[in-house]
């Protein structure tokens, strides 16, 4: 019964079923959307991706997606360059850019430290890194890695790489979330919370 | 902000987003897993849109989607052409196959009647199923459009301009919930509806 649609279709339907967090039934959704599509969207999704593909690569200096020479952030003259914000994915620097608050560069590692699923040092982009430190400009590193297991073993390991260079390394600060419930804080939370308490 | 990722992903997040289902987050996470995609991987996905919109289209008998001249079950030697099931959507017509009981031929509305989305008879095939019946071979046609207010009210309404036929209309029987939506009807209540059929 696999091949009971057109194998263009089924094609198709396998291509959105591959794609993370879509099971079959919506993929036969997509799939049969994108044939009610106009003949130029379903083309201009096609090329999307391929544009995106072709177009799309790693900043030479951090590491994070861009399609020019340097990434916005990196080719700014305004930004601090003194302080570098060290992150496992491409998604937490719009995360961070969000805040408004951070002016320095960034740093993105394509992933964390998961001895599980076979991800070791040489699988990030952590040489770049101490290449960047190297050079000497840099006085901060923010370690900003996910506040998880593999994220703090990552900020970890990152930061006794770069004792050496005598640069100032700091964590991302752990709290509640801000306009979050107490009652909902998890224990790990509240104890980091508690730890991270300042005067006012 | 949102211009905050360069053009090319943009676009591709933008491509994602506007699939039916898929939010702004989900739509980042798709385009990103399809930059870390090797090359061919990318490419073969952005053909399979192509290909799916370039070669599949409707089958000029029954109106479900095919990519050859006629669908395989008009094409087949072994179907009951005197027995036609009419459904709303080609997902549909996948359902009905997978109870392994129904051997006749189908019928494709590609959708139902709706005032409230201003679709109309003229918007259904319907003028395409009149001509089949009228070229006299069609005995039975079973009414097998969702179990909810729409599907009824196109069942009925394809019913009585079915009348002057002659043939015998049925509606799909008891054992699909009322409600709900043919395309998650398990292989047991699509068997049990089949036998349980009425005429309307």
């Amino acid at each position: 019964m696999a091949s009971f649609f057109p194998a263009a279709l089924e094609n198709l339907i396998d291509g959105f079923a591959s794609l993370p967090g879509i099971g079959r039934k919506s993929a036969q959704r997509l799939a049969f959307h994108v044939l009610s599509l106009p003949a130029e969207e379903a083309e201009s999704f096609a090329n999307a991706v391929l544009e995106a593909k072709r177009n799309v690569h790693t900043c030479p200096v951090c590491q994070n997606l861009t399609d020019g020479d340097l990434c916005p952030v990196c080719a700014s003259e305004t930004r601090d360059r003194t302080t570098v914000c060290v992150v496992s994915e491409p998604r937490d620097v719009l995360s961070i850019e969000r805040s408004r608050e951070y002016r320095g560069l960034y740093h993105v590692l394509h992933g964390a430290l998961s001895p599980m699923n076979h991800v070791g040092p040489d699988d990030l982009r952590i040489r770049e890194l101490l290449e960047r430190v190297a050079q000497g400009e840099i006085r901060e590193v923010i370690m900003a890695t996910n506040p998880d297991t593999e994220g703090d073993a990552t900020a970890m390991y990152i930061s006794r790489l770069l004792r050496p260079f005598g640069v100032k390394v700091t964590r991302l600060g752990f709290g509640v979330p801000v306009g979050s419930n107490l009652e909902y804080a998890d224990d790990a939370t509240m104890l980091k919370a508690l730890e991270g308490r300042r005067e006012m």
